[in-house]
């Protein structure tokens, strides 16, 4: 196995000032592929840290992936620190010349003089392509070790990765077996909670857990051999069947079990948000499906009178909003999010077999964007637990639930 | 100046399943008191690649603050490994144990044995005291390098960076005058298109210049020295001038500068969303004041009827969209994106002065978020300029403008 290990260049990422996520990513898709990272580093846009790092990287390491600093300005080192470190001169790539010139042709518009730095490589290195930007990746060897040159642009740089890096590298070295990671999408467990109901569970030999915690969801991992399928899908039933009622989907995110669902039943909905401002439309119609069958949303903002405000019962309000809301628009379905008000919030759905609502409390202080996505995502699960046929009220850990209701077809009163 | 480096240690932080922010952290506030980052490195938690990295930098650098490993668990391997690096062997810290002891004590409790560990520190270390934790920081030399081990706990790593390494440096070593970073916010202009802006500014001695691109904004930061803000102020005007038209805000974000002068001007504000699909809502309302003057937002879905569909002409549309929206919601000032067909859209905002509205076609391909970014970018700076009283139609670089159109009050037909 190639020691392998990635490099990040720029001030901002040493400084934190962008986070990351090429690095993280490549860690993740490389380790699928059976190439594991040994190590990561990141240095700022001055000659000295920068040429210093790839020579000790160069006498250390099989493979370095190096992310940034191909860009046009004076501040973008990569191609020429790395002619540096391998003691030969920067040359004209005119066949990369000629891609940028055709690049800004096709905008209309000529080339500023300044993208021909973008054409000079060192001497020796090849041209790694990238269809989609201006900045062409490149490899060489330093040192004996092999380098590749990325851009930092994420959508580039990740379409370089996986169709030109990642079978590069496996002509060159001998893969371990290939690993597969499989995933099952909790909301509102902990982490701490996942392993303890997790930890007596007998793994087979060469199968891993691991978990990946971002609000508002967890995902546990399983890392498995990527020649055994059957035992993989066993090990994952048996998972989901220890954390059941706060699995959101397997495989696949939230939104793609919904948009799968809703299509399948062909339903469409109106949206009525107050403590989600937007982000509920905005974010179920991120995904494809769930957008052709979205109506209309209503934002009640704190200039907007509505039921919200003429009742102090918020939970009957938002549950009369939802009701409105499906009529109004004509919809089979309706999801309302109410106010949030000392931490508490009200929910309701509205659908052809009645009405369901509830209030919830956080437990926790959250930033205003985290806020939105806990209360989408919850209302977003009301929606899946209707169309999935689930029971409505789960447990979910960092929220109380202070209230809940079923309103059956017959008991609806508009 | 040190050449200072810091190493995060640990699986999660290699395979960004966290994010590191200690790193991000460190770099701002050591920057801040005059102590610039070198590099940063990440290694997982296996002897040799922690031996290595540790041996590597104790011979290129003069100060290294490693984060992380000095848990009580077996994957904790900082100690072990620094002792091993520094060829001297672990002995146990008796002020530390008793620490330890009473820590436990204090909470009713007897100190589990694993904690043993925690006390066992290379031969020659010194405590840095942990006034909030069980894991003591330690400092060392190994092969004339200075190191500061620091526990993983973000507070218990941020309290004693600040309170015990920081002074402790400053006693070591000579500061250079603290830095300042300042910044314009600029939309609709390219990184490389910025630099050849600014490419004949002169800058003062001591003052540089950085960009830190995300869609839709580039930041324009000025690196300078603290005690000489009237220079500083000075190179960001002259800066703002030469990007003039595409200066968004200055040293705070955009939506931070529309939150002032919605307040300022005291307008309530409607929207109406297609393409956005409620971000721009959502986003608005992410800034307290701009939430406290929305009123109503309408999102018109897949399946909603509205003026976007009888019209084929898009521009009149969403012009009609906003004067109904601003009428029907009551509000001062409307704003509406309309329906993105073959990568082109419409703009426009109802006001008390008259209607504006633009047609605009993107020139690259997006992610769905980020489309709605872009868009809800320039309906943000719409209103920006209505209410700074600017130019409605500036270039923006990214996109292409079609069509424009302005409408006096008294042009408006209802």
């Amino acid at each position: 196995m190639p020691k392998i290990a990635m490099l990040s260049t720029g001030e901002e990422v040493l400084y934190g000032d962008i986070v990351d996520t090429n690095a993280a990513w490549l860690s993740r898709v490389f380790y699928e592929h059976g190439f594991s990272m040994y190590k990561r580093s990141t240095v700022g846009d001055q000659r000295a840290s920068l040429l210093q790092e790839l020579v000790m990287l160069s006498l250390n390491l099989d493979v370095v992936i190096v992310n940034g600093g191909l860009g046009p300005t004076s501040d973008d080192l990569s191609a020429e620190i790395a002619a540096e470190a391998a003691d030969v001169p920067l040359v004209l790539n005119q066949g990369w010349l000629d891609t940028l010139k055709s690049f800004y042709a096709k905008r209309g518009k000529v080339m500023p003089e300044s993208n021909i730095k973008q054409a000079m490589l060192p001497q020796g290195a090849s041209v790694v392509d990238n269809p989609i930007g201006t900045a062409c990746g490149f490899k060489m060897m330093i040192n004996d070790c092999l380098f590749y040159f990325t851009p930092g642009v994420p959508s580039e740089f990740k379409k370089m990765a996986t169709e030109q890096i990642l079978p590069d590298l496996a002509n060159h070295f001998q893969t371990t077996q290939g690993r597969v990671c499989r995933r099952i999408y909790t909301f509102g467990l902990s982490e701490s909670g996942i392993a303890d109901t997790l930890k007596h569970l007998s793994l087979p030999a060469d199968y891993e857990l691991g978990y990946r915690s971002y609000l508002p969801f967890i995902e546990v991992k399983l890392f498995g051999p990527a020649d055994d399928l059957d035992t993989g899908t066993r090990v994952l039933a048996m998972i989901e069947k220890l954390l059941h009622s706060n699995v959101v989907s397997v495989d696949e995110p939230m939104l793609d079990r919904l948009g799968h669902l809703v299509e399948l039943n062909n339903r469409t909905i109106a949206i009525s948000e107050h403590a989600t401002k937007g982000y509920l439309a905005s974010w179920l119609q991120d995904n494809e499906k769930l957008a052709q069958y979205c109506g209309a949303t209503w934002i009640l903002g704190a200039k907007t009178a509505s039921p919200l405000d003429r009742d102090s019962e918020q939970l009957g309000a938002t549950l009369a909003l939802a009701g409105a809301t499906k009529g109004n628009c004509n919809a089979d379905i309706a999801i309302s999010t109410g106010k949030l008000e000392n931490d508490q919030f009200s929910l309701a759905i509205s659908t052809p077999k009645g009405e369901w609502g509830q209030t919830l409390k956080l437990q926790r202080t959250y930033s205003n964007q985290n806020v939105k996505t806990v209360i989408s995502t919850v209302a977003a699960d009301m929606l899946r637990r209707y169309l999935e046929n689930k029971p409505m009220f789960p447990d979910y850990g960092f929220l109380t639930r202070t209230q809940d209701v079923f309103l059956p077809l017959d008991q609806i009163t508009t």
